[in-house]
């Protein structure tokens, strides 16, 4: 089969011919379908973040088909379309057991980030319980992005607790922020999305953003008070996590209002005591999303509910080239296809 | 009547006679019976936070007789035993509509601390619906303290939103910490309580704390993680808001853990987005108390569920001793005493 | 003044001529422009339910325009586009310190229905705190109708704790049905509409539905099921509380699933401890809304995510008539308009 | 090893001997230390409910050590102290994905009850996943009641949803209810304990009960009434189930407030669709306990904060006369011993 392998940090990834994994038991051989890339899979190239074993073959939104099942897999069969649920849980420590998967104490690996291959390659093996059925109906491509741009936004909503009528600011229009955008629109709420890339407007807007800024913090901290007759917006979702991002976002918030932080960088907000206090507002962390996540944002996909964000596609022996393209902006979706 | 005036920024209060005050249409006039005094009165004093407009009489913790009742007050009569609840409220705006009374956008002053004069005087008048009937039971002064430090506490307790058998890091022991420990207590909640003077150690465990810790941050958090396995605590409340305390909490919180701030300086915490999205801890700001706080706390006082703070009196002319005594460091709480 | 005045039970509301009220210290006299009728208006006609003290002036879904106002009244204005909120609430009980205005304990009155006259009027004189300013572009038709079926349906979708993609069967598309079907459709929720008149299919489809079912209650269970594959749908809205449609809807629901019991009548409904217990499902009461749902409401009508259900209007004098409609049923909300 | 087999229905326990099973894969096996006994288990003799194939060996309530793993067995090793969660669990379903392990839509079975013998024996087999860790300083009899008793109390409490200060009425005070009031107690509920039999009195006042009632349902309500002001209880917790206790139980509800259903029986509860809406009250159905309810009630047993409920120990060939025993009437539990 083909993969793209990453050999060394910072280098292209290399295409190389590799053997076709073999299902060891209660795993699952997949053909991949379709698997999309992000800002982690860059984060990776740059050794940002995680710090995989080399060589390493990355690729965490990932679809395909099941064509062989290792002994004890009771759940699967050839011919399934499933996609691949990331965290490879221990699923029997404190949060496992409260259903706050991504927080495993003690996680055995990542798929396609940190110790378990993932989908930039023609096959890939995986745990029973990784997989999760692909909805009739929605595409592998569509599916691949439900692994992480989904699941991440939907938790990323669940976590900022809305209520219809409230108005909420989106910082940051990529994968997460239009999937974000397109579950809060379809909840009744207005949305102000925020990008520093003004092309991204007519982007938003599709999304269901009813309104779009892009502007410096100062100035985009006065525009979302004027809008909210200076209370402030209910709640903000900030996908960047810029210390200018995260000042903003925390300055435009009304009393009691909430602000989520779901992408970050290494940089911190200076959160003044006094402010959050006597305003009692609220600032919580969010991490990708929980098995359940996932499944829910298949089936809004399924129900018609979530629309495609994916805007262009590459075959996995051009996929330098698409990170290249991801790392210079773009919108929406890449994700890789696979005949 | 006595009165304690402050008549100018960073001097001692003037004790002077003054004319008794006469109840308006809605208003009430009482025999002030006791008067809690605590960090916000320094605040005033050296004219740090809140800037009334001088002369201005303080006393934010008040309970009372009504001794007479203006036109149409149908709530009340001469001889109830009261207290006051601080915040004069609008009443209509989003938050009033929604209980949360402390954050009411059309404040019209605050008892004691802003527009409306307090308890340091032998006579006050209010607003009708500032008065809450004292239950029986419940001594004038344990009545005083549920105005500021008791439902302050409770209100803090309610957004840390615990469970029993959690652990909680309580840092500081004052009167919000002490009262904040007994509820967490009798919640089923095992409270570390922290704070920098090692003498308050029999005090916080008379409160209901199964362990006092008295270290640098650094040291605090180390032991915090050893008691609990690694993990960190489920809840902390910060009730001192120093940098140095902010961020030992925040270090000391398990994934999915929360950091309530309730006391707060001009301090800054650096939040780290990576740390906070990570883990999806939380960080909140709670204000003071509701309405019903208030209510709730001084029912919990007359069911024995909660223990008097109050540890030393002092009568409304050595007023300048009281809060000299407070700022040299108290144990539990000061309340001036009428005859 | 012409006023509509219900002088005995069973009898046709009498068309006379009435003195025009004087607004009270803190009262405001509107001019009345709409007022919506409803099943609760028959009930009073019929004698069944609240009785009030003859004669009475009913109408308590109201809109108007303030013409005068009483001494104190600080918040409104001559000229003031404004809705009345039914509960007159004593403001101190425990429920109005919660916001559950709807369950005061010390009712002073509802507006149109017990005790207060109201909108079947040209002219009514309120308490100013009834009063809710009707925002821009929400016509007084519109007003009208969220001071009851809007409020209502708003605070049972809130009872009934829904998420996107959930699947709520909602029991009866009146005017609660029809708004409750709006708000779940705009939160992103699958709304399975029922009610006895197929007629009704065309309208509960245009207020959001995706499907309309009209059958036997057996029937209804056994469809419901097949649409949940099996499981059950996530929650039940009743508006209409026949012992049929609260056991169809108990049945109807899946393990852990919510019913919410809006409309009821004197019917029971026999509750199996067994089901309810294996199955953890909930049966939640809901009644009218608090005050600030109705201002929610208002606010989803101005910003456009509410559509008006108004579908006949009536000239005061022609009451009866209308009353007599409604009795015969009728799709969509009837209000009388003034000139 | 001696094992007590149901054998036929109705009749007694055969004391057998039967191999020792042996250890499958993912399998570990237990030398049982102690077992409870509950009326479930009389249900079994009774065939009333869960109807098990015959022969069965029952026991749902168990501890042990564990004496020898089977294949792929990591987390536990001979020597290891622990507890059995009852119900084995498909893992993947929605309940099973969102922690409501016991309503697992694809259950494989239950310990002790259904398809999976259990503690009524010597020795027993059970898949690795049902094992938790037994803490230290909790005895194997009081670690056994956690797995019915305990988790079903906490559980209850938990769905039940009470803050410091409501009083709640528990209905039944055997062994769940004997738990529940301990935990309402340490979380600063007053208790209000009823039950038929009048010499439970002192068991409930030691169990935290600050009342105990035992009367006719009418009179109960009356004096429930009669200690709330009038307005009635903030919870109820029915254990029973009788049609009795269940119209007695709503009736003293206060407005807002909630009935938890956790023991039941053939009757069903006549709800008047008036009073559930009018008064916005609740009822609840829950169902034994999570896996991580199990761990928490371990937890505060090992934490000093839960006491023992076990009044009476009999050996295993002396099953049948602790099952007449609880037959005819028991304060507290009973739990066989194994040396």
């Amino acid at each position: 089969m083909k993969a793209a392998v990453l050999r060394e940090i910072g280098e292209p990834l290399a295409i190389e011919e590799a053997p076709v994994p073999r299902p060891g038991p209660g795993e699952a051989l997949l053909r991949v379908r379709a698997c999309g890339i992000d800002g982690t899979d860059l984060k990776l190239l740059d050794g940002f973040g995680y710090v995989p074993q080399l060589p390493f073959i990355m690729g965490h939104e990932l679809a395909g088909e099941v064509v062989e099942c290792g002994a004890d897999v009771a759940g699967f069969a050839a011919g399934d379309r499933v996609v691949a649920y990331n965290f490879v849980t221990c699923g029997s420590c404190v949060y496992c057991r409260r259903s706050r998967d991504q927080l495993c104490l003690d996680m055995r690996g990542i798929v396609g980030i940190l110790g378990v291959p993932g989908g930039y390659a023609d096959y890939v093996c995986l745990p029973e319980q990784q997989l999760i059925r692909l909805p009739d109906g929605v595409s592998f491509e569509d599916g691949a992005t439900c692994c992480d741009a989904g699941m991440t936004a939907l938790h990323a909503v669940d976590r900022a607790d809305v209520s219809i009528g409230d108005c909420v600011l989106v910082i940051g229009v990529g994968g997460v922020g239009s999937v974000a955008t397109q579950i809060l629109a379809a909840s009744g709420v207005e949305v102000i999305a925020v990008d520093t890339d003004a092309a991204k407007e007519s982007w938003a807007r599709a999304q269901g953003a009813e309104s779009f800024l892009s502007l410096e913090a100062d100035a985009l901290v006065a525009e979302a008070l004027r809008r909210s007759a200076g209370l402030g917006v209910d709640r903000v979702i900030d996908v960047v996590g810029l210390e200018d991002t995260m000042r903003a976002g925390f300055a435009a918030l009304r009393r009691g209002g909430r602000m989520v932080i779901v992408g970050y960088t290494p940089d911190s907000l200076p959160l003044s005591g006094k402010e959050l206090a006597q305003n009692e507002k609220e600032v919580l962390g969010t991490r990708a999303g929980r098995r359940d996540d996932l499944r829910t944002c298949l089936g809004l996909f399924g129900a018609g509910k979530l629309r495609s964000i994916v805007r262009a596609t590459y075959p996995l022996q051009h996929v330098n080239e698409a990170l290249d393209a991801l790392r210079g902006g773009v919108i929406g979706r890449i994700v890789l296809s696979f005949d």
